[in-house]
């Protein structure tokens, strides 16, 4: 019975009635957590899927972000608003407060809401979580991932490798030597795709990579900053700087402001998402655009054709970056 | 039969069954156009209210918008968050779309989902869909007015005209006389209060107001670079402008670099809302501080109180804006 179990056989495995598997299925509490255990566990066991009949999910589409604290989250919201605004769907939003993995609490009211789908933002499931989802009939795609999602798992991402290789390029091309990059969290393969990119870049144009030009930090202006200073200060200070993001970029004005040195003119810098305020600072800000609310709208239609019971062509996605040339770089000056 | 109808009375004056009136209730798609505004208006006519049990609402809390453009809805996502976690809830998330009333598709939506309660982000309610969730006993609070949401509308704002006082009267203890104001759009409430109180502190110190210093705009930063644009480019140019946001002021620095004009030497800024965005520019803006963060929480609670069955003490709360000096302010040079 492996692959077609039915819930009648999953709840003569387990020892219960047929009313019991439907509660554990659908999340409810008023099961004792052994019993839950033991079916769940079978449930996996079997490869049980719950059969999607028409009407029986809700019009919602629950959307998990790692963190709500930057404006990134706000292109992504757009472009999944919308998609499902098209579909008549509403969206159920939660944040994992900083985790990369998912909480079983938010799997829990997953089961309880049977939504139509999920999409999760850098934010991961554990297997278990995976195979609940997956006998519930409740499909899901990650976007952007942190880490590896595992080869079975839809995923829509930018090619971030490409993104840090044409911004290196860019700076190399204006003449710049000396170019220090500040990467993203070394566990996201976003950031260490952007840095192999970088370093792929200085390789192929001949210039040796300097691990005293590498630094890390998280996706925030402190990081930026706090990197920003330390590579501005050493003697030898580089002439341009790769961001991990546009954020990162911003904190590393400040450090130059600081330090009385100005952009262009004395610091190129090269941000990374194009967010709206890229082009709002002073001067506007030269960087690798990711589309991110585009991504947002491919990976719902993802979620909205698994749900439609359609497999699609490929389970991974990426999305082009493009340079976007701003008041933010220029060819290092005589003096530097 | 007012104030304390019974399903089955509203039934029976509607002239069908009791089971019908409940598929109206629950936003069930399955009732005709008629039948369901025959018995909307017996609800509303006979003030009929759905008795809250224990349970009966979904661990859903609503949360709309009007647009999802700015930063700004991100500070209250992030409030709402953090009362809703706490709460075991979790947040169904809306947009209408630009408009500042809701949809209808959006209140069916809701009766159907039968909600905690929700969280109105200036967009209003019309009367008729205000009466339709009361019946349905779903609670909701109204967070910064754009209009006059009425009296009986829990609603939580901020010091809007203490904002704009403090903001003009910081300018003029500077020893600016010309100072413009750009204003959020007229028919929002928080722009007239923040005009209001700008035009109090000019003419408590003696300073004429001027209507040629007053544009208007949305509030984005495309509305303050093209007032800025405008003020700036007139032979008798404003050595200060209070703008009607963070994301205007940002624009006003744009037009100011266009031109030639340097802030704070040639030009003081003074912002509204302190989104994380106004210390991360140069120079740091000065801004008026609105605490968006704490007041989605405060609404927040107060619509899961009501839901409890308490009645607040205020229907109106105001949170206090705060004056947060940073670079972008400074004595006018004797050249201005």
């Amino acid at each position: 019975m492996t692959g077609t179990a039915t819930l009648a056989q999953i709840a003569r495995a387990a020892g219960v009635s047929a009313p019991t598997v439907s509660k554990v299925l659908n999340g409810r509490a008023d099961v004792a957590p052994a019993t839950r255990e033991r079916v769940e566990e079978l449930l996996r066991a079997h490869g049980y899927r719950r059969r999607r009949g028409t009407g029986h999910a809700a019009p919602l589409l629950e959307l998990v972000f790692h963190e709500l604290e930057s404006p990134w989250a706000m292109e992504v919201i757009r472009g999944v608003e919308n998609v499902v605004r098209e579909e008549g769907l509403s969206v159920v939003l939660s944040e994992s407060s900083g985790r990369l993995s998912i909480g079983q609490s938010w799997v829990d009211g997953v089961l309880a809401r049977r939504p139509t789908g999920a999409l999760l933002v850098l934010s991961g499931l554990d297997p278990v979580q995976r195979a609940q989802l997956t006998s519930r009939d409740i499909p899901f795609v990650v976007m952007d991932p942190a880490g590896d999602p595992g080869q079975e798992v839809p995923a829509v991402g930018a090619t971030n490798w490409n993104g840090g290789l044409a911004a290196t390029r860019h700076l190399l091309d204006l003449g710049h030597r000396r170019i220090a990059v500040i990467a993203g969290p070394g566990r996201m393969m976003c950031s260490r795709a952007r840095v192999d990119g970088y370093r792929a870049a200085l390789e192929t144009a001949g210039v040796p990579f300097d691990p005293a030009l590498v630094r890390e930090g998280d996706f925030h202006h402190e990081a930026g900053y706090v990197a920003g200073l330390e590579l501005l200060r050493a003697p030898d200070r580089p002439t341009a700087v790769f961001t991990g993001n546009d954020l990162q970029a911003l904190g590393l004005y400040q450090a130059a402001r600081e330090l009385g040195l100005r952009v262009p003119e004395d610091l190129s810098v090269v941000g990374f998402d194009d967010l709206p305020l890229a082009r709002w600072v002073g001067p506007a800000l030269t960087t690798v655009r990711q589309p991110l609310t585009e991504m947002a709208e491919v990976a719902t239609r993802m979620v909205l054709d698994l749900a439609r019971g359609n497999r699609p062509n490929t389970l991974r996605v990426e999305l082009a970056t493009t340079l976007v040339v701003r008041g933010s770089t220029a060819a290092p000056s005589a003096r530097s």
